[in-house]
């Protein structure tokens, strides 16, 4: 079985970078540059079948994988992590089954690679095509969980990128043990194994030096907290696909079914609290304030959700706390939400304009025109018109796996999956036309 | 008439940041970010009509730009310009009918704002459309040639989008008569007349300070040369669309028609040499290198161009320099081209992957197998089999005008028109839809 080629991980009590650091952090994405250019050139159903192959072995390998994750489980008791990081942290049958389906479901999906976007033949002959192609090499950063390991692996095979792994140490052995099931697919294939590479050294200066390499690494994809995201951003010399904060709103319109109103913004808010497409702003035209936010507080109420709120929402709300600015931009990921209540649609806009994170805003009205200005004015990879910002899901909008959802407006926006993993280049054929 | 409204020059002899500047900044970026909204719903008969007017404009204003012009090609002489510079800034009649046939050329480009690209509905009824919406504010730095103004000013409302422009000071009376014609237009057609902004101010830290603004701009354009690109991406917090240098290569094969060769090697180097999309090296496969190299050398020698080789080369052009490393990598703009001899199609591939600059390459091949590698496994925005990289070009390939001619992979590669200025949105609709 073929196993990554680890960058040694500093003894203990080691400080400052290890010297050899930048030598191997260069080795490991050349290895990845060269995988990349022999993976451009693989057939689709020679990927899909690696990737089904690498869910074969995952099933096989049931009980090392859970043994990697015991001891990763143990370690993260030992260092404080919270419940519910170690939840997410821990795998049993049911996960490590849902992971090796997640590979399938990947391999699947049509392959963008070779699709022509467009063909034209120019009068004098030259025939232009525009063909889809594989980003290259993409360095993704994360943080913890076992499964983001396997589907951002799938995500980047089946788009014909390779891959530089970077994720939590917390889910170091696990992930360790999902990559050489994924690298063992591909040797076994015969695709290039540096397709999928795992960073393994505890020193946190390999990001940093990663993060340098615009010469060697396409994009930098980082998901996780808002700190992560902003020292990638900060640092990094090539691209950045940011899977950045999830403040969604709701706004509930004059002409809104307020029934329906209130069913979607409790999914919104209290089906999931803790992921990025819950809703943590709520925004109320004043004609039905009256009507919606006592009732709609009940319900929230009930959740054990908090309202931060403007003066108008506090005044309808007694339980309601005063909002501060900070309240409008903050994405809470937990019991809390802001409200505010605005004189109309369009205040509505830009209440959502400044303080959003253009990741997904939902509007709540009978009245089309005015879905159709919100739609059009509110700056959001993913506007909802009656549906609850929870949809903001590749699977759910029918896209396929993800490997994050973009909050950039460049050229990614929304559930970034295989196609989003690709660029196009233009393939020009002539018969020896010289330009007059 | 409507005006630009001017970020005040600075007093001669004042030093530093003007206090105001980073509050001038502030508001024409806002001015910016409001018309830009309201541009993005505006129909595109609309803004054709528009950019019909400010052509219209133009010829009518034919004496004024004439004498900004003639202000500024006066200005350029006593700065001690080269000849070739106030070439390019200089208009006459036909350049300036030039400049408003360019605006009548957008105009009747399809619209890309609004196009659904995607369109499907879920088992749970939500019906889920991709649609084309403009990137937003566009900030384009870029030098000297009158021209461009009016270009990247149409490309931009074309595509809904408010554009900031910061040009070469060399041309700024010309760019700003330019840029009141289009003001003009968009306030005469009811359109928001600062979605065409130009800033005037001489001082420097102007730039610095809107490179900063990632909350207002979405994206920024530096068109220029290197050290331009160059320290724009070093200090935009926004993403940078780069139209980096063209280092162009022609790849002559083994199964190369070796007049054709010929042919497109001169016309690549030589039609035109200060050019992105003009050949900078040559790389031929060593079985044709003794029947090839002479005679294109002497081809080349009638056109004044040097040779810069490595020791094959040397070997068979007496009148060859040795190259160094520097010479692969150079975009000379100017009478030189580097040239090397390589022993097979994947050593070709690699030298044009190490030393190109993923703009346009080309490969002179009977063979469709070499074609075909060598299209799938360099990495560059335009491949062009058996015809002159010179086709690189949004006109030439029959794609309307351009921005620029991205260097980049992602987001938008090759030539930038109006759709490489548009991202899109998921508008999501349903009937009260939760997550269950």
């Amino acid at each position: 079985m073929a196993t990554t080629t680890p960058i040694p991980t500093p003894s203990p009590g080691q400080t400052g970078t290890d010297p050899d650091l930048p030598s191997l952090c260069r080795a490991l994405a050349e290895r990845a540059v060269r995988a990349a250019r022999e993976l451009a050139a693989v057939p689709g159903a020679r990927k899909a079948a690696c990737l089904c192959d690498a869910a074969a072995r995952i099933r096989a390998d049931l009980a090392g994988i859970l043994a990697a994750n015991a001891l990763d489980t143990v370690a993260a008791e030992a260092m404080g992590l919270s419940v519910a990081a170690i939840d997410r942290l821990r795998l049993d049958r049911a996960r490590i089954e849902g992971i090796a389906a997640g590979l399938e479901a990947v391999a699947v999906q049509p392959d963008p690679v070779g699709e022509v976007l467009e063909e034209r033949v120019r009068p004098n002959g030259l025939c232009v095509r525009k063909v889809r192609v594989p980003l290259g090499v993409v360095l993704f950063i994360y943080e913890s969980r076992p499964n983001v390991t396997a589907d951002a692996a799938a995500v980047a095979v089946a788009s014909g990128n390779a891959i530089i792994l970077r994720g939590g140490k917390e889910a170091a052995r696990s992930s360790r043990r999902l990559v050489d099931a994924c690298r063992a697919a591909l040797d076994a294939g015969g695709l290039p194994v540096d397709a999928v590479q795992l960073v393994e050294t505890a020193d946190r200066d390999a990001v940093g030096i990663l993060l340098g390499m615009a010469d060697a690494i396409d994009v930098v994809i980082p998901r996780g907290g808002e700190e992560l995201v902003r020292r990638v951003t900060a640092e990094a010399r090539m691209p950045v696909l940011k899977h950045f904060t999830g403040n969604c709103h709701v706004y509930v319109d004059t002409a809104a079914d307020l029934a329906m109103a209130r069913t979607i913004l409790v999914n919104a808010k209290c089906q999931r609290m803790g992921v990025c497409n819950a809703a943590e702003s709520l925004v109320v035209h004043r004609a039905v304030a009256e009507a919606f936010l006592p009732a709609v507080a009940a319900d929230l109420a009930a959740h054990g959700v908090e309202i931060a709120g403007d003066d108008a929402v506090c005044r309808l709300v007694p339980a309601a706390v005063p909002a501060t600015a900070d309240d409008y931009a903050c994405e809470y990921l937990g019991p809390r939400i802001s409200a505010v209540v605005v004189d109309s649609l369009d205040a509505a806009i830009d209440h959502v304009n400044r303080y959003g994170s253009r990741h997904t805003d939902a509007i709540v009205t009978a009245d089309p025109a005015a879905a159709e200005r919100f739609a059009t004015r509110v700056d959001t990879a993913v506007v909802m018109v009656n549906a609850s910002t929870r949809f903001n899901d590749g699977g759910e909008l029918g896209l396929g796996a993800e490997i994050g959802i973009s909050t950039d407006k460049l050229h990614a926006r929304g559930p970034c999956g295989t196609r989003e993993l690709t660029t196009y280049k233009y393939i020009v054929t002539g018969a020896g036309q010289i330009r007059s």
